[in-house]
């Protein structure tokens, strides 16, 4: 591991590609999806700046000023998990290499795996966390925002929604050798729900935006 | 217009965010689908990348070296189409200003319109052609690629899908003005079957894709 890490969001949007395609697990599904998941918060924020400031949409002002900084905290924390699922999995590769001697050395090694286990789910756990509210802030673009800009609330969930799916996956991936199954089950139990929210909250939205078209 | 548009791609992915989230309508979801669609195909290049050149998968060395060429193509047509996406609506702008005293420029004028009009659905259409073709090189990396790596073959049709979705909304939006009906019907028509299918490869893949977690 290099001393000083590339910080993706300050490098060109080709490095991030490049590194993506190429041979090193990072940045991979769980980094990729957060940004899939800026991008959709991004196009929000978006809605919001194309409707505020304007007499036409003065009744909504409040609301977009609220919106839109919800929004942009959300990107904001969406771009911070892009750069921390590229290490994610670090804690399990460096315990992986520990020795295994002993027995003392086994337990420390299984237990140094499974603490770096728990941290490689929950950084996708918090990315369907953020996601989906990235859907629920979508769907108050598309009800209140600059009609111009519905399509761009609709991708908006679009993306949310397969931010969603796609870091579940990586949570999912990682339960399956996680032995702390009160963790295993919570977990779960969170992703299940949230992805059944973010389904619900993409069909509500794309019907909203079909509407307005 | 400047002269020199921003080219994103070489351009820190935090400018991309940031233009995305500003209040200009360029890059909006158009682009912002397409840029989605190319994080998909750099996942898929990742999957191959990750299972060629091993001696345990050299059974399916030919298919991952075609399978790469595909999804290398796909990532940078649709980076072109990324930037493409933010001028596609510049044609119909210019075309609002132009003067419509008489009768013969109020026709100019409409034509020209529609002439951009047209422009601005095709680029759309092209990025949902390019994104489901991304979802069906994900179900081949799911099906054949390493393991190891198949929740990222799974987020690439995540994305493909979400791509199709958001650009087809930047198609319908456009055809709702056009007058060409024998365009709109032939357009129409693509971007539904294009959505099913790629519906359909994404509920595929993710099946694979939990069979093997």
């Amino acid at each position: 591991m290099s001393a000083s890490p590339t910080v993706y969001v300050t490098e060109p949007l080709q490095v991030y590609l490049e590194d993506a395609a190429g041979d090193k697990p990072a940045p991979g599904g769980g980094s990729v999806s957060a940004c899939a998941g800026a991008l959709g918060a991004a196009l929000v924020s978006m809605v919001c700046n194309l409707t505020r400031g304007r007499e036409k949409f003065a009744d909504v002002e409040t609301e977009m000023t609220t919106l839109v900084a919800a929004s942009e905290a959300a990107r904001r924390r969406l771009e911070q998990l892009l750069q921390e699922d590229t290490t994610a999995y670090n804690g399990v590769i460096t315990a992986f290499k520990m020795p295994k001697e002993t027995a003392e050395e086994q337990a420390a090694r299984s237990q140094a795996i499974q603490d770096g286990l728990i941290i490689a789910a929950d950084v996708p756990l918090e990315i369907c966390r953020v996601a989906v509210e990235v859907c629920r802030l979508s769907k108050v673009a598309a009800g209140l925002g600059n009609p111009q800009a519905v399509t761009d609330a609709g991708i908006g969930a679009i993306l949310g929604e397969a931010a969603v799916v796609g870091a579940a996956l990586n949570v999912r991936i990682n339960l399956g050798s996680i032995k702390d199954e009160a963790y295993v089950r919570r977990a779960a139990a969170e992703i299940d729900e949230i992805q059944a929210e973010a389904a619900a909250l993409r069909a509500e939205v794309l019907v909203i935006t079909l509407a307005k078209l």
